[in-house]
């Protein structure tokens, strides 16, 4: 078998991947200790002023002729339409970090279980998480909404994503994604969606354009995914997870109406129209919210953070290699 | 399915780890520019001594109690043989980092194709070197020598080392290893014996005394890596490489014969008995052999070496994912 043209030719194509962080339209600001618990992530937009990511970036990229509303005319590609993607954990990293939705502007921080900084295991063949994940903002798993669909609760958290690009990205980076289908996780009993999409300054993208194209550039790529989150949390004694419809994927079109339907409980969530029980709504952009603050309050939450300090080495314990008995 | 213990009970095995440190008989010192062609790493003894680590650290771990003359009197964990390993490329990294045979106290550095550094490309779904690779010290696989096993000559290099313990470890680390086995990999028509060990303190070793040991405890590790050695080379459009024996793993036993025959091999290079064309056989301990230097020299040697200075980044190409056609 030879390589049809070999790596050298995509790698020329993603040369442009260093020109992306001047045009940024968002910027973070570290909290804390890194690799400690007090460690947070606080996000700036273009204006500079703090925001929720949660809440105040548009869950739909907006064309360069709109800044002003955003929302209300998405940018495409072609007859794509792109969303923002919240970057939290990293491809081939192991902390667990996300979006604190309890907390006033939802920074991201890292989870804790039982007292102790949360890492995924890494599974054998696999070495941490295997795409970029994140969220999608604007979205909200409704835990008192049951999914007419898989029959469970939302899982209280914003809709999921796995970005299959060939890049590494930042904890905090906004990558705006075209979507390309949808995986139906039930995680303890809770619908957890895990949209599959591709930033679409993948040196890829202009060939990947729906589930089926995954499978066809990336072979093993999706089985992988299903065997990841089906197993990811057995070496913690959870137990094995299960999936809707079989464990299979489903494609762009139906993606965008789960995308649609969470970022309606989310719409409903911040205009008090739903219980969002310990979710924190703080947000600064987010018009006829009663949970709208100034931006002199955002400020002040960010400030009453502690001072950013270097962090800790990470235990080499992260580094365990998980072999499932067979 | 649910873990047999989990990962915790493991994880408290592993806590021995930071003490390694401690018992180091070796060190380090950086010269020139990390992930620069200039780049190298040379080797110290316990004594302070620069020395060849292909040439002057012995190839079996010497016992406590006989420190003056290492070779002669192995350390051994019950019956098992102990030997050195070199740790070239640490696990999960790409950087081809290698013992340079050609220069003198073969220091290690990065490897150069085509007038750059190498990296080897992440093959999906593993993510750089999927074991701790290195190499045996005092060992030579011969390139004028026809292995009568697989009618192939050497490959002129140091026996290659899959370490496959749970620690990542560094580049130019010593580690001491028990061998499990063998895989003969021929590549480019070159004999390139693999051989399979475990770092004697990792907290595995003491279930894992051949072989057959890794299928039970690391289930699938063995089929990834004949996959990987088949694919590695592919991305750069190079031909799969194939194996003797079928692609089957040999035991313990027939590896310590393989290991001795290099040693051999070995022993005549530094004894001017056989031809070593462009290898550097300077070494500072090695009794008897013609190419031995004084301490002075060895020093003058490092010394000549650029200082070490501050590395640039590494360009995030290397985080290219390759996916094999099917």
């Amino acid at each position: 078998m030879r390589a049809p043209g070999g790596l050298s030719r995509l790698l020329l194509a993603a040369r442009g991947w260093g020109r992306l962080g001047a045009m940024a339209r968002y910027s973070t600001e570290q909290r804390g200790r890194p690799n400690s618990p007090d460690y947070r992530l606080y996000f700036k937009n273009a204006d500079g002023k703090y925001i929720s990511p949660f809440h105040d970036i548009p869950l739909l990229a907006a064309s360069k002729e709109d800044k002003e509303i955003p929302a209300k005319r998405a940018k495409t590609t072609g007859s794509e339409v792109l969303y923002n993607m919240i970057v939290e954990v990293p491809r081939w990293t192991n902390a667990k970090m996300e979006i604190a939705t309890e907390e006033p502007l939802n920074p991201i921080k890292q989870d804790i279980k039982k007292g102790k900084l949360r890492y995924v295991a890494n599974i054998f063949p696999h070495k941490g998480y295997i795409w970029n994940y994140g969220a999608l903002p604007q979205t909200w798993e409704d835990p008192n909404h049951t999914d007419t669909i898989t029959g469970c609760c939302g899982d209280n958290d914003p809709i999921d994503v796995c970005e299959i690009g060939s890049k590494v990205r930042s904890s905090g980076e906004i990558v705006q994604v075209k979507v390309l289908g949808v995986l139906a996780l039930v995680d303890e009993g809770e619908t957890d969606w895990k949209i599959i999409a591709i930033s679409v300054d993948d040196p890829e993208a202009h060939k990947i354009h729906d589930i089926d194209d995954v499978k066809k550039h990336k072979p093993g790529y999706l089985e992988a995914t299903v065997d990841w989150f089906r197993l990811y949390k057995v070496p913690d004694d959870k137990p094995e997870n299960h999936f809707a419809f079989n464990g299979e994927f489903k494609d762009k079109d139906f993606a965008a109406e789960i995308i649609k339907s969470t970022h309606e409980h989310w719409k409903a969530l911040l205009h008090k129209k739903a219980d969002g029980g310990t979710i924190n709504c703080t947000n600064v952009l987010v018009s006829g919210s009663p949970f709208c603050c100034s931006e002199e309050d955002a400020r002040s939450i960010v400030q009453s953070a502690p001072v950013h300090v270097n962090g800790d080495s990470v235990s080499p314990e992260v580094d365990f290699w998980y072999f499932c008995p067979k």
